[in-house]
């Protein structure tokens, strides 16, 4: 056989937004493909659930298949790609794919993010790749960066905006004055949030991603059960405002800590300042920033979500599982060497913002202020606003446990001074 | 021997500002590299100029020599890590390391870029790897996404700030609206810019930065000489004031490019708009912005220099190559197999800005508007400023031949109605 004839055959189970995307690329790029492979990618056959859907890209009958286990299960087969997404089938098509011998490649984020540390023993049993760069930020190359190019450095934190149809919402909250159900409804209209937007809106999708950022950055196995999760829906045109007064803006945050040699993985909204990257991803993209002890900061940005964006990085994990496969060799797999705890959200150390409406009477500055100190939690800005009978007043602390935090809140909400606390939310991206 | 006993052994040519970080995080960061690596990553020596020079990391005595021929070419090294620079003896030290068998791992632009070729087919020969992710836009991550994310994409575009010197420099002049001797001053009392400012000014460090992108997003090879330069010592305090005007600012940009099947590969001044993500590239930071097919727009931030961050670069590929050489397999290697050809500047397609000092008399817009007409060259806009007996015209054209263009600047200096061609400057970064 010489070096042109040889070729790998690639089995893709779903062939929806992402799939056919995949599926078209394999297509129309297929001598750049092979060029870089070392040997042709041929379609072994395409699994869906209704033989007759529409769909956006034409794939020849006789490729098509509802039998998706058949298909991965066949001799003939070499790379899998899984795109149809959930827990099952998609769990046991790719186990049964790796055992068959074949190497994966998914862009399955909810079941990584559940059950990865499965599917990765699975995939050394087989000494086959499984690899899912897809899975976080889409197009955006972040997994591989972090597993090997900062390898030899040791990451500290990673902050990341993941979720496209969120930060849309959130960009259009700051851009325009919207409030959250006005701005999710043009976010709906114009196709960047589903008619049930609750896996983007509640920050279920940013939590399974920060379980895989966290774990690859750490060396150590979190999942998804194990980030803290407060989503975007009770984030108010006052909360927006009150960040632009701050020059900052209001983002959904995947975050990844490490802290005294334990793990902090949280997604909640945050206020970070103008000047810091992450404040001027706009719309739907993503952007992850990471910081290292040696390379300092990084950011990476683009496209987060979308069929073709999506494809391109199945597609270079493609390329790469047929490289190792051709060579007998196989790519870095989990490296949970580290074996870290996880910290609870009340011992993260966060900055809070706190919007407080109080009654304007003398000494009530130094009540709030001592209410603060009685938690432990020190003041580093206060802003007072005189407003007839009320006054608003605005506080940004020091850093704290979000125990201290909250409790302190808690407090400020039980005092006769306060007619009500109008905001909190956590302050992130600053030096201190 | 049990996998604990597994060790390599590392030869570092060089210890200054890079080698002194990579000795530094081998030593303190030896307990994770062992764990990413599978193998520990022992220090065999360290080869200088000058034994008795002050470090700033401390290598034991007996590791330290003058000779490195004779370190890379003993038996029980198994990776070369080349920080010296230059083409001689660099290259030399790398094909000798290569030939014995060691894996090499280089932070060397000016070498990668003019003649890589000899390095990638003696590491060819040998069946070992050549890393060199530092070589460009130092920490971040580039190289490898590039190589290995994008492969199975279509990248149509590079646009790089891949020099923190001159980015210094016209942030500077941007921001306090300094002339360029002032703002280098600046930068050179401040260390970032060295005594001689050449390499950096006249973009030569960008220029062999271009060549290593260009080959590597468009599968091909350029050297630093195909690369077309121009520097910023002629930016004028008034072209930054007046791409302020325009929303925009200066910035030295490496440019590759596809176009009809061949590469334009460049590195000069231009105007970008201030809603492009480069224009936030403040002060000595780096970005790389990537087109593709599929992926869209992605953008790579971070310190572009820097020996700590260097190091975390020239580590993360140490790890790489020493998990290779473990499991008996090698990276993916030069990828030349499109073989391009390269555009002569006069036939790249770019946009220009052009200041002209005009008599302020009737019909002189309508004569200079034929002008650029007369070259084949459309105007996008114009701004007349009258003032006194002279008037500015600001002309931003559409999108020609650099040819025409220049053809066009040159017809206009010899025109009577024109005093003075006071600012001419390309235009990237925006739609067409
Ligand atoms: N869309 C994005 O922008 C994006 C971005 C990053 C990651 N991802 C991930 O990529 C994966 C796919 O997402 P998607 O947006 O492409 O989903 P999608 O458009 O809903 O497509 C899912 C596909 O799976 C097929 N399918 C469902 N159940 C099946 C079964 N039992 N056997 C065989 N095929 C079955 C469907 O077949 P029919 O067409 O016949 O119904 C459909 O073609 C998910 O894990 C998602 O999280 C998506
Ligand atoms: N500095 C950065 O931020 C940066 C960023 C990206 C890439 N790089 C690249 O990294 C490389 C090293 O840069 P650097 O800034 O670390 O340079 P540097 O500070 O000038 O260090 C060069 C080192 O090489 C040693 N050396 C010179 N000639 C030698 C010879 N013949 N044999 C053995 N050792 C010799 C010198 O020894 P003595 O100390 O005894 O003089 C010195 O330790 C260059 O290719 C550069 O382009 C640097």
């Amino acid at each position: 056989m010489s070096e042109g004839d040889k070729a790998l055959r690639v089995a893709v189970l779903g062939c929806g937004s992402v799939g056919s995307q995949v599926v078209r690329l394999l297509t129309e790029q297929s001598a750049d493909l092979a060029a870089r492979a070392g040997a042709r990618l041929e379609l072994a056959g395409v699994a869906v659930r209704r033989l007759d859907a529409k769909r956006e890209v034409e794939v020849p009958e006789h490729l098509l298949t509802t039998d998706a286990m058949d298909l991965v299960t066949r001799d003939d087969v070499d790379l899998v790609v899984e795109v149809i997404g959930g827990i099952e089938p998609a769990r046991g098509l790719i186990l049964a794919a790796l055992e068959n011998g074949a190497s994966v490649v998914s862009a399955n984020k909810a079941l990584l993010a559940e059950d990865g540390a499965t599917l990765f023993e699975a995939a050394d049993k087989s000494a086959r790749d499984l690899y899912y760069e897809a899975a976080v930020a889409g197009a955006i190359p972040i997994l591989r960066p972090l597993r090997e190019s900062l390898t030899g450095d040791k990451v500290t934190r990673v902050l990341g905006i993941v979720n496209g149809t969120t930060n849309f919402i959130l960009d259009k909250m700051h851009t325009s004055g919207a409030g959250f159900a006005e701005a999710l409804e043009e976010a709906q209209e114009l196709g960047y949030a589903e008619a049930d937007p609750t896996a983007d809106v509640e920050g279920f999708d940013a939590a399974a991603k920060a379980a895989i950022l966290a774990s690859l950055a750490f060396h150590t196995r979190v999942t998804a059960g194990d980030v803290h999760r407060e989503g975007i829906a009770e984030v108010s045109a006052a909360d927006v405002a009150s960040a632009r007064e701050m020059r900052s803006v209001v983002k959904l945050l995947a975050i990844c800590e490490l802290r005294d040699g334990a793990v902090s993985a949280r997604v909640h909204p945050a206020m970070i300042p103008d000047t810091h990257p992450l404040a001027s991803v706009r719309e739907a993209y993503n952007a992850v920033f990471v910081e290292s002890e040696a390379a300092g900061q990084l950011m990476f940005y683009g496209p987060g979500a979308g069929g073709a964006p999506t494809a391109s990085a199945v597609l270079g994990d493609l390329v790469t599982a047929a490289r190792n496969l051709l060579s007998g060799s196989r790519g870095a797999g989990e490296s949970a060497y580290a074996a870290l705890d996880v910290l609870p959200m009340g011992e993260t150390v966060t900055r809070y913002h706190v919007g407080i409406d109080v009654q304007d009477r003398a000494g009530v500055l130094a009540t709030v202020a001592a209410a603060f100190a009685e938690h432990g939690v020190s003041i580093q800005t206060v802003r007072q606003e005189g407003r007839g009978d009320d006054a608003q007043l605005v506080v940004v602390s020091h850093r704290a446990t979000d125990a201290q935090l909250s409790a302190t809140v808690e407090h400020l909400r039980n005092m006769d001074i306060v007619r009500e606390v109008t905001s909190v939310m956590r302050v992130e991206g600053e030096n201190d």
